[in-house]
């Protein structure tokens, strides 16, 4: 399948006081959806790649095909994000398979139409908060040195706060979106005012992280992993600077640069 | 909140040619049920921990609340993973909102229900494989060295099929659970047989990992990171060797640590 599973991007390199801007490349995170017999039945948020093996797997992984003989044909377009299987048997019916797919710990259905919707009801940031790349640099520190559950297991991820250099919340949780939801139930319970504050974050920005940042209206994202091309489109609207790899003496700015300061 | 958020587990912990068995911490995982206006809404697969941050985070991020006067009312059973949250307006109906719960990427919905009925559908692997501790951690090198899309862009999970040395699959996606249903797909379009295989993976292991590789028959699974309660839990009743944190010179044994032979 010849279609990209990365983007060209310009990223802004911080190291210690120097920042050198430069191309480099982040994963894709396209929408796939996936008709059963003519019906439409999910849509997948995956990298572009090998959607003849994704299509199949999960239809293998939710038990609709078991035998070889049961998959009758498959049709796909990758550029369109389609993809058509035909059984020669009986499926569950889409009801009872909807009924399965209440979740909340990753990617959203309908991914793009999804988050056209989403994006209509939020308003861009607009803060004039700005933070100097050193201090990003220790709140990533303190967030790692300070997530007691990953300390303890290795197995969890981690989600903080903060105002100025003041650390306000920190939640951990085995689901990445779970952490982020903590801090956006805490701040909504106390009424916290959240324009000026920090997300520091230990995982990588796929676009439904994006979301839940954008809707609490939080202008600058730190996380310690990568984000994805969509992510990183919708920030750019969304008037969100978002911050990558941010570890060690290294931080990588994705966009609306213009809230990070040197050193 | 008093629940534990950790479970104390045996493991061996294998150091080049040493092995010794201690107690270990890993990180529980549990199904949270949560009732809006007493109709049943979302199940989270989730830590036990902060359950009032995570229901309010989950219906702020999904936009079901808005201000803070929509929160009439919340009730939580921790011990029984069990949540009722009243708002003071209407909220979208559950049909709509199942509509935007179609996805793949993580976390399943009704876990511990989902997974028992999984179960019955599914028997136990019985597979004389074994593998010397020296070639897991090879197998583990060889995944991050050749798993092209991460080394390029630090953004992705990985997923390797190995039969005895020899690799004979490896996919890369930005959701950890779409690298290995990539698996599933071409092994089952090949009519591959499974029994005799070993799963290498880069990432986390969840409750909704294990289901796959159960369903796939695979006898031994050997991750990056680290594995959930719930996961290990399922793993030994359904006979299945997890190996976790298999980086550099070390690994850790989990389940039917039979399979595994040093050095």
């Amino acid at each position: 399948m010849a279609v990209p599973e990365t983007t060209t991007v310009m990223v802004k390199k911080v190291t210690g006081d120097r920042m050198v801007t430069v191309e480099d490349e982040v994963a894709r995170e396209v929408p796939v959806t996936l008709f059963l017999n003519d019906e439409e039945l999910v849509t997948l948020v995956c990298s572009p790649g090998n959607l003849e093996e994704l299509a199949v797997g999960f239809l293998c992984s939710e038990g609709i095909l078991q035998r070889r003989t049961d998959l009758k044909d498959i049709f796909i377009r990758p550029e369109e994000g389609l993809i058509w299987v035909e059984t020669s048997g009986p499926v569950p019916t889409r009801q009872h398979f909807l009924k399965r797919y209440i979740t909340t710990c990753c990617g959203r259905g309908r991914s793009s139409f999804y988050f056209v919707n989403d994006a209509r009801g939020i308003s861009p940031v607009t803060s004039p908060l700005v933070v100097r790349a050193g201090a990003i640099l220790e709140f990533s520190r303190e967030l790692e040195e300070n997530a007691a559950l990953f300390q303890t297991t290795g197995g969890t991820h981690s989600a903080a706060l903060y105002s100025g250099s003041q650390r306000l919340l920190l939640y951990e949780d085995i689901g990445r979106h779970n952490a982020v939801d903590k801090i956006f139930g805490r701040a909504f319970l106390d009424g916290m005012e959240l324009k000026d504050k920090l997300l520091v974050f230990s995982g990588r920005v796929s676009s439904e992280i994006l979301v839940k940042v954008a809707r609490m209206g939080i202008p600058i994202l730190i996380a310690r992993g990568a984000p994805t091309d969509l992510a990183l489109e919708m920030a750019s609207e969304m008037g969100i600077t978002v911050v990558g790899f941010a570890r060690g003496e290294r931080l990588n700015i994705y966009t609306h640069g213009e809230r990070i300061i040197l050193p």
